[in-house]
């Protein structure tokens, strides 16, 4: 059997990139992690050492640069579309493009109400993502979000599971469900307001958290990417990843005290790993 | 000359504690991470092995846990100063003791103006800080923050600094400043009310870098620093650490664009280091 | 259209364990984190929070740790193949049970040429991994390791590759090449030795990247799975990760000196992302 | 009480910082992270934005990097030696120069025993650090190393400690001790081969943890302290810090197995932190 070039695809990635948006009277700020992916014929590389078709990824980086001021105006899924746009026209070998767009959330400061015209908060582990890939075929754009937690301290339980001999878990009708959440959602167009709709996915998200009676973080997992397909046509289908982060109740008997469902234990590791597609049926 | 024991010191740290503190219709939801530290006379168990006064740090952990329900109700503060008398009054050897909580700060989800009454989303980095050491002459309470980051797109120059044959940086009157800041100040007293305190000195903290014509890092970090103990005589003196998170232009002359201080370049390292204590003058 | 739970998949993540391996004096120690996911029929959780159908993580935590006493005694496929049998076999609505292990490697400290009985390091970023899966088809081995981190000081050149109004790099013939290299391939066996077996390829995968005349990442990428393919019949096909952790020639002809290739940048971000599966033509 | 500043520093972090040494037939390639920070009258920055005494952080780094291509050839001792000289005498406001240094260990790659002249591997946890400072008076240097993990499988006991009502933890004679050991020394000289003498201590810290029958993390801190003193006269005093890394036995009793001390849970959270300093008596 001959041995061969499978799957393969490269990029600059973590392209770090901030802009102000200037406007009378204030700014705007804007951060984001760029990477680029591109997929094509790059056999004579591989085999032959043939750079000949191999865009640097330096110039990658340059050209997200160069391409910012003029089209990183507004949604990352715009710049997303005319980077794609621009790898894909210029460079013939190239038969997919994929563009990465993690955004750093900036919070305007306010001081007694009155929002300030250039000063800024950020630092929060919640970060708005999109993948557009482009092929001759035209361009796909996945949105979401990524480390947003959140925790709910009562109706959640997680009972009627199956027992063996290596169960020790009693069952609870009370527990805190405390996730670190990571969604995507395919939109099925890409002429959309991308801000406004992403707004509003993320608040139905939250809504539906807030609201749900969980039986289980599965539970609660299909309850949001229901409610999300349900409440937007444009969403073909979503994809959640949300972690149990446990906190555990912390035993107080030992030391003559009742266990009311008030101390925990926060813990890392080991943790529950969820994830599932919430679709369409055709 | 004899070998000897000096400095000595030993505890659990990252005692990770979360706690609910039920209230008719709505639940409050609390997470800190606490480290104890104990100084005193050790020297049996570092040269002989002799354990005798070494309360183990997992009897320090159960501690921690055990004391939350009743005592952990209200500021870190108040935690830290009832740990700390527990560990001293309890252990003869003990000549300090060293309470280090870093709060986690969650804030409540709301619906259309309508606090949820038990749903939470958190994950930033700000975390809220304080120390309580205590000695048989008392309680000594040191609090503040760390990981708020902070940026603002104008108000920021750098000029008149001395060049020599190293020197590359252009002197520039508008640039953007950013950090990443830890503070930590001394309360004069522990009859406090300490949650207000902070957000009071918090606040001032953001107003001063949002309203400061900054010259450099270290004018501003001045700037709050006195501001700060000119709001609050109960502050005795602070400390800042306000690395400068570099935003740097990026060169778009070699692409046929003008450089109009719009797009940057967003770096993690190298990084300037800027430390300053602001006291008072007996 | 019909909302409906499509792909979906849990387990319990980072089941950290240490075990030592008692011998006629000396001890062997090992470390491993574990994670397990289950994929079925979970469609009833999801849409109905019946959890019937669900063995919680928790169990699932307690059975890894149960079965390791007997059966983590060897590799860490061996350990794969026993938990995802136990995990397929005992539960009807699974359909495939997916297994990885990643291996902190501990190694035997030494004094005068003498290996140490029971004392050891470790900290190093390399970890050995595997992923095992199973079906009622049966289980298949996937290893690998990650985090090793390769360097070279030269016989590594960049040039030859197209040009664009964005291209700044200059084209080098001798240039650092280092990278921090994810590999994983395919088993087409489960009969093996895969300790030694895992040694050969490593090895092989080592002197590769040293001895390479490399004109790209991608050219050194394919020319080790290449020679990988060809020394293990065992093996069906690998994947590389091996992004381009950049040095950067530091240019200090600003400050009068001539650039000899000796100071470099080393930079974590951006960085290039090179990935490639090299397989066998059937 | 009038408002001043007290304490201050500040300078350039993280200048990574990488060469090659070329050797007729074979390359050195060697790794480090240097940190500038200066002390002195930097009053008028902070109080009236005057920066004329503020040597920009670029410039540092800058000098960083030209120094370093005649200047750093041997150990980092040597290397912070001359920027510290060259940053104080170059600076008249400054009092104090500090400039630490960690270094990525890089090993050289063999096959068949053979080193390879131009092929390293690396990626440990382990540093190597040093911190020198230079006033007036002339230069102090202390070295040391972080990250370095060490653990041991027996010879460690933990007994005869107090016991209170929150006491959980039984006794062991046999238990696992493991830890991510950081140490760092002062020199009395800085005329020394500082290469040689870090391997000495370095080998003599392992040797000690290896073969001591330690009563706990406190006994042996002090054990290897005081064996580093004893064979090391140019070392004054010695500071170890010492996390008590747990692996806590899992308890497999509830399924039916013994508990024979082979199978412990591996945690980073929470975890003992002690530390100590070994000095000599005048």
């Amino acid at each position: 059997m001959r041995i061969k070039l499978s799957a393969n695809r490269y990029g600059k990635n973590a392209v770090n990139l901030s802009r102000i948006i200037r406007h009378e009277g204030y700014h705007e700020f804007r951060q984001v992690s760029v990477s680029v992916a591109l997929t094509g014929d790059f056999d004579a590389a591989h085999t032959l050492g043939d750079n000949s078709r191999i865009l640097p990824t330096d110039t990658q980086k340059n050209t997200v640069y160069a391409l910012a001021r003029e089209h990183f105006t507004s949604s990352i899924e715009a710049f997303g579309l005319t980077l794609s746009q621009h790898f894909l026209s210029r460079n013939p070998p190239v038969s997919q493009v994929r563009i990465e767009l993690v955004e750093h959330l900036w919070q305007r400061l306010a001081f007694d109400g009155v929002p300030h015209p250039h000063s800024f908060t950020g630092g929060g582990s919640e970060k708005r993502t999109t993948v557009v890939t482009r092929t001759a075929a035209g361009p796909a754009v996945s949105s979401g979000l990524k480390g947003l937690l959140l925790l709910k301290t009562t109706d959640s339980a997680f009972v009627g599971y199956p027992k063996d001999e290596f169960t020790v878990l009693p069952e609870t009708s009370d527990r805190i469900l405390a996730t670190e959440c990571e969604a995507s959602w395919n939109y099925v167009t890409t002429e959309l307001d991308f801000d406004s709709r992403h707004q509003q996915i993320r608040q139905s998200l939250l809504r539906t958290f807030a609201g749900h009676q969980s039986h289980s973080v599965q539970h609660t997992l299909y309850a949001i990417g229901e409610k999300i397909l349900q409440e937007n046509d444009v969403v073909a289908e979503i994809s959640l990843i949300m972690p149990n982060k446990h906190h555990i109740p912390f035993n107080l008997e030992p030391f003559g005290q009742p266990n009311t469902n008030e101390i925990f234990v926060a813990t890392d590791a080991p943790f529950g790993y969820i994830t599932g597609t919430v679709t369409r049926e055709p």
